[in-house]
């Protein structure tokens, strides 16, 4: 599947079959995270694959009770390992690493027909504790991973020129 | 082009030919941005496009000389305009959502067979002066955008056995 075919038809994904995710696509996805640039290529993530269930429904509860999320059977949770190390452009380098190599997977999953929703709303905290992630290691995001039970359901996007301007911020 | 063989093969460009990129493909690179997903849908992004040959100068000074930002014809900046903004797991909205739809654009970009490399070492107040870019507005990055002039030149990666995980982090 090209590229932007991926791009512009991807979407979140809310409910799933618990049909289980074949282990060559899983690899698939992880290896699309694996291959992502970061600053200086130093790689400081981890991504912990969840598919027991009990887990999963706990993960859903620390997402403030987001169900599906439980329903599907695999959830990759994200993490940045360096959590200290900043860009010289001001940003957090690990929240931009993350962000890129998660992007990456959700494209690369939905290139393999499974649906993903990126969960930015859960409290890190809970989820540490359930997963046994130590203090100094930050969760950037989660998804649940799984074939879609739901049609795609595009939302409207801003347009072009109301994103885009030239040579000066207008 | 499949997004895994994009997303394998693509590698930072650091030396550009001076060749024009087409406004079809320019419009390509900016649609995947504009089509990325972002927490609650809001979008809240803006992307300078620069191409006047002073300015790029002054952009490539601005981050330390890498002068290679400076030869491509063109550059893209990347903004998030409500950068107070926080996910509940407690990362900036904005830089999650910028790096997610800046990743997708030099993804695409690759797909059409131009180079980017993703800057994240500048002075955010130099860019910000040389672009008019307000106070409350973030840089999150730049890339030079152009016609590849160097061989691709891939950089080794971790093992999947040192970044993933199961169940619980190890």
């Amino acid at each position: 599947m090209d590229v932007l075919t991926a791009i512009s038809q991807r979407c979140s994904i809310r409910a799933y079959k618990a049909t289980d995710v074949e282990e060559v696509k899983l690899k698939k996805v992880l290896e699309a995270g694996r291959l992502s640039p970061s600053a200086s290529n130093r790689q400081d993530w981890k991504f912990i694959v969840v598919k027991n269930k009990e887990t999963r429904k706990k993960l859903a509860k620390a997402a403030f009770g987001q169900s599906f999320i439980g329903d599907a059977p695999v959830v990759i949770v994200a993490c940045g390992t360096e959590p200290r190390t900043m860009l010289a452009c001001g940003q957090p380098a690990h929240t931009v690493d993350v962000s890129i190599a998660f992007a990456y997977m959700i494209l690369e999953a939905y290139e393999l027909g499974l649906g993903t929703c990126w969960i930015g709303a859960f409290s890190e905290e809970e989820a540490r504790k359930i997963l046994n992630i130590p203090e100094h290691i930050r969760i950037v995001g989660m998804t649940p991973l799984g074939y879609p039970d739901q049609p795609p359901t595009q939302k409207s996007r801003k347009k072009l020129d109301q994103i885009v301007c030239y040579e000066k911020y207008e």
